[in-house]
């Protein structure tokens, strides 16, 4: 396809940033939406997960290079790429085995350009162009004619100090970022940054995937490891949770707000403790090259692990995150050649009603309790989540996320939850993501669609102006802090 | 969250019910629907299908307080206050054991009142303000500073007999309001009001479905207590049908048009008379304390009761009403301390191409037949109900119903139903609530939906103006008369 | 319902094709959507899936009637008309059993004139007006008064050299046309259509469904006939793949670039040779009258016949599509009255995410590999489809479908797609009808919904002007022609 054809090199695109972009197209509901952006544009940025290293910050080196900033660590970008035929090798992506892969940031990003048509209507578009005019000051679009061009730019960029690490955090205006950590995390990073002078908190969240499956591999060390960090000698599920309970309260003596659990299916069952307690004697005897544990045991334990997050929930105030749904690696080939989270990870069905029932029933009214639920099947939006949602006092749910972080899927999750869930019972904004310099243009993207969504309800006399400014303000900024908030 | 921050006590925001509200923001659209609406707005009101009480009517007595009124019979409002942390009990929803709730009305319209936020962009909202307005004048929204204010206001209209039930009867406009029965109902207070001079009908309807499941609690009583009602010895599914048949036949010569049955799954099996017999005998002796009847046999059972409860509709014309797809009472601990129907009932995936098909192979073209078919599982909208209504002359697709009788999931029934089954295989809009006063909000919320649905295609140009008129009338009135009347 | 209370005959409704018909309302985006549309109004007809008979062109016979033509082969208006109780027999279709069926075209098309209203606000109303309008110079609107005028109009049209098949062909500006032809099929049609002298391509599609299940019926003797055409001896799995090779051949001879599959699951298997070889053994003395296969044998066996296909595509270049997930023949009366085709299809719960993971970690990286799919269940959009069309370069998103080939159903499927797999992970605009004549008004509304779908982006500054003019092109014209073409 001839992609040149309406772009003569002499009278080359431009790319700029403009005003009322991802705003609602009708003028009388967009005037309204540019009033309530207003409201939130510069507010602080409030963001309670993701995936940012916190040496990242600690060091303050500045970035090497555009490529190993703005295309290594997207998947987003990585994947429509690889849909349209390019190789991960020639984007710089490392493989398991000794063949090489394209090392030049300048190719990297020659091959990102030219392939600029293949991100029209998608966010990563949305968020990268944010990225090239805001931090870059790019004014070209992207293509394998500006290609050269635009990279000398960022390089130049890259080498002032305004654009190292935490310089951007106080110019992001970020007032928490939330790191995800695994249970067994030292967390020294986030120990030093606290002293570090940050205008904002960076504080890790507990994630504990690795050790709530038994039939994951390497999950005997895990728990071995969880047993020497702790000082406890994990034989029952019961000294198990009380080595979790331990981590979790040095987690929170770093300042983490939440924990955070990604699951193929979100499925809790409270055993009784005698029986958990034979499973997880069981599963460790498995994990010793014992009689294997089968996968009825393990998925009971890993039930009874979930609920038993919860209970510790309502002890440590920690609020529970639940990301579920995902088949990771799925494709298996990718993962064996290039590792964990690049094999392709796809949405499944997903059923929250019966899955989340037992801890819903048992700790859905306690005043401690704090449950935020995830998710990448929007068919559950209307039929299960927002009548959890506007019933559960604990139950809250988090912002539209991964595949549905995007403008139309945003609008849709308002449009399909606000009716039997109301605003308070969401979290506002939460973004997710390992790419630091995206996080203003994710908040922007979504304060643009909520303000776009509030007008449309003030233009059809189904809210009041000065109710959507206070909800504006609420989404961007007040509901994910008091949804994040541990109780005193 | 400061909620007052915008609002300071000597400025309080007001209350008004804007005349286009709820229609499309697009000036052109908008002014065709507005249009739209003149046609539908002051159309009787056919109410085919709710849980107003009979008595209500027929004693007539003052509405004691608007707490009684307003907060208690509406289970939209609980669910939604309950999810931001208030307790049942500050609302006065009676408990099981001995503890006191509040019982001072002004109290809880205080709780209400401050928690008003909370229903932003809800149509509880809507139906509430529509309330407020047009029953009691209300001018102030309500808030901590409105509560007595708006409180007393209310108190002092309540008094007046232009607010006694069967004034408001004739105020709304009510044509015909049905109301749902228990298929063991005497059916009194029907036949006493049909002397009482109201201007339109009060139908009743035939609701058996603590009867078609072997498995419910009490189902054994309820079958003798159906027996003795019906002069009917009931030892099979022969002669157990025969007595439903009797007391349908009761419900006709009340004036019911239709029967309605709210099952966890929309499931139908064609057994063969002996099988049935066999297991109807199996369920009566389980019920009368002998062997358990298992579950595939109970399940069995129910599928075939359900068929010949459509083969019964072919004979006696009541049209059948199916209500599926919700768990009901999904907490035990809230259903055990308050009773059914407080439980906070939630739906769940329902399939309906499969369930349906011995009934619509046996029945779906019978000329008697009509089968409604209602669901809070939109993501059957496109993919099962309209290509199933879109073919078979039997079926017609109900009015969103429950957590889907809101502004924008009507949008969305609309959308995604118009293209496959049109217009006129849906029965218009159709009502369902307890709450008697917020019934002309709903009928007026689905008018404006629908011309704002129908000024789009006029819009779009896929509609002509004078057909889109037509279509507004039939949706609001003329297809409900249709949909539910019996053959003749 | 009086349909004509605002229709006096005397002041008969007009039909006339506005330019702006299914562009967007608001007049801002509705400008920007004329500009775009304007680009890809006269672009040729680049129709790549469909059922149209090719002895229809090389017969080129002039059209006998207007029921034949416009009603008889259209499905989508025959259930309409069912659903509102017209029986099929008064529209003409055909029956197995002795009885009489309608066979007076003005009978039928009074039918279907009087009963216009039941189409408002369907896809088929806007393709029948725009043939009505386009090929017949109609300008009354149908109804049971215009019947008969606009019947003989018809008539006296069909008469003409303009209005016979070929020349029908060369007016509609079609490039390519792609019919679906049995596994079997001698393909004589399309040799002789090859020296017709037509301006654009008539080329064959292989659709070997009734040869890829062992349990379908007259299966074994369908494989005897693959085996006689191909000269192969079929025993095994192994020279069962090779028949079908060489018939894959055969078709890409004819110019075929692309097979079919319509599948009730889209779910794929690989076994290994000798388990397949031994399966396929089985299943041919079953049809033989031996032993009976086992469901899960069959299942195992399509499913690994299915992966063969996909294996064979890489080799032979052949595009494979995919159009799972619809229940044929749902109604067993109807089906076996009218034959199959007739017993209303119903679509039901489709699952890509484990169905199509063999073939896709086996060939999804394939250079020479292209799977188009299709889906009428439109909860796997942003869910399953988008995702994997988002990442693996051998997949593209067909088309919405059948019952989601409408006007807001396209715009819905832009709209969950477009933000996770962009736009060239689709194949533009594929259509799949019968009804020749309705070719033109297919892609006339597709390319109306795509260009008021670019044209939000637009407005939204989302994406730039030329951007959007040159997508709208890639939609309608380019992306069909390079999804389908065979790799050199």
């Amino acid at each position: 396809m001839p992609r040149s054809a309406l772009t003569p090199a002499d009278q080359l695109p431009t790319l700029a940033l403009h005003p009322d972009r991802a705003l609602p197209a009708d003028p009388g509901v967009r005037s309204i939406a540019r009033e309530l952006l207003a409201t939130t544009q510069d507010l602080p940025l409030v963001s309670m997960h993701g995936h940012v290293d916190a040496d990242l910050l600690l060091d303050d080196e500045p970035f090497t290079d555009p490529a190993s900033l703005l295309v290594t660590p997207d998947h987003y970008l990585l994947r429509l790429l690889v849909s349209q035929g390019v190789d991960l090798d020639s984007l710089g992506v490392p493989r398991n085995d000794d063949e090489a892969v394209e090392t030049d940031p300048r190719e990297i990003w020659r091959t990102v350009a030219s392939h600029w048509h293949v991100l029209r209507g998608t966010p990563t578009r949305f968020w990268l162009e944010h990225e090239l005019v805001d931090l870059f000051g790019i004014t070209l679009r992207p293509s394998a004619h500006t290609a050269d061009v635009t990279f000398d730019q960022m390089v130049a960029a890259l080498a002032t100090p305004e654009l190292r690490p935490r310089a951007l955090f106080e110019r992001f205006g970020l007032e928490i970022l939330a790191t995800t950590d695994d249970a067994t995390a030292t967390l020294d990073s986030h120990a030093r940054l606290a002293d570090a002078g940050l205008s904002g908190r960076v504080i890790p969240t507990f994630r504990p995937d690795a050790l709530l499956h038994p039939l994951t591999p390497g999950w005997g060390e895990r728990v071995e490891r969880l047993g020497e960090l702790t000082g406890t000698t994990i034989s029952t599920s019961t000294t198990f949770v009380e080595a979790l309970a331990r981590r979790r309260a040095e987690f929170v003596a770093r300042g983490a707000l939440a924990t955070d659990h990604g699951l193929a299916t979100p499925w809790a069952e409270q055993l009784p403790d005698d029986a958990a307690d034979r499973l997880m004697a069981a599963a460790l005897r498995s994990a010793a090259g014992g009689p294997a544990l089968g996968s009825a045991g393990a998925r009971a334990l890993a039930g009874h692990l979930l609920f038993e997050m919860a209970r510790l929930s309502c002890d440590d105030g920690l609020v529970m995150q639940l990301h579920p749904g995902v088949l990771r690696d799925y494709d298996a080939r990718v993962a064996a050649l290039r590792g964990p989270d690049v094999g392709y990870d796809i949405p499944v069905v997903t059923e929250f009603v019966h899955g989340l029932r037992p801890i819903l029933e048992a700790f859905g009214h306690h005043p401690r309790f704090r449950l935020v639920v995830f998710t990448v099947d929007e068919d559950t939006y209307s039929r299960e989540l927002a009548p959890l949602a506007g019933v559960y006092p604990a139950l809250r749910l988090g912002a539209p996320w991964w595949f549905l972080d995007t403008p139309d899927a945003m609008r849709r999750f308002r449009e399909a939850v606000t009716d039997t869930a109301g605003f308070y019972n969401t979290t506002g904004f939460v973004d997710d993501t390992r790419a630091f310099c995206s996080i203003p243009a994710r908040h922007d993207l979504a304060r643009r669609i909520d303000a776009g969504f509030l007008a449309r309800l003030v233009a059809e006399h189904r809210l009041d102006l000065d109710e959507a400014h206070e909800t504006a303000v609420d989404l961007a900024y007040r509901l994910p802090l008091s949804s994040y908030a541990r109780p005193s």
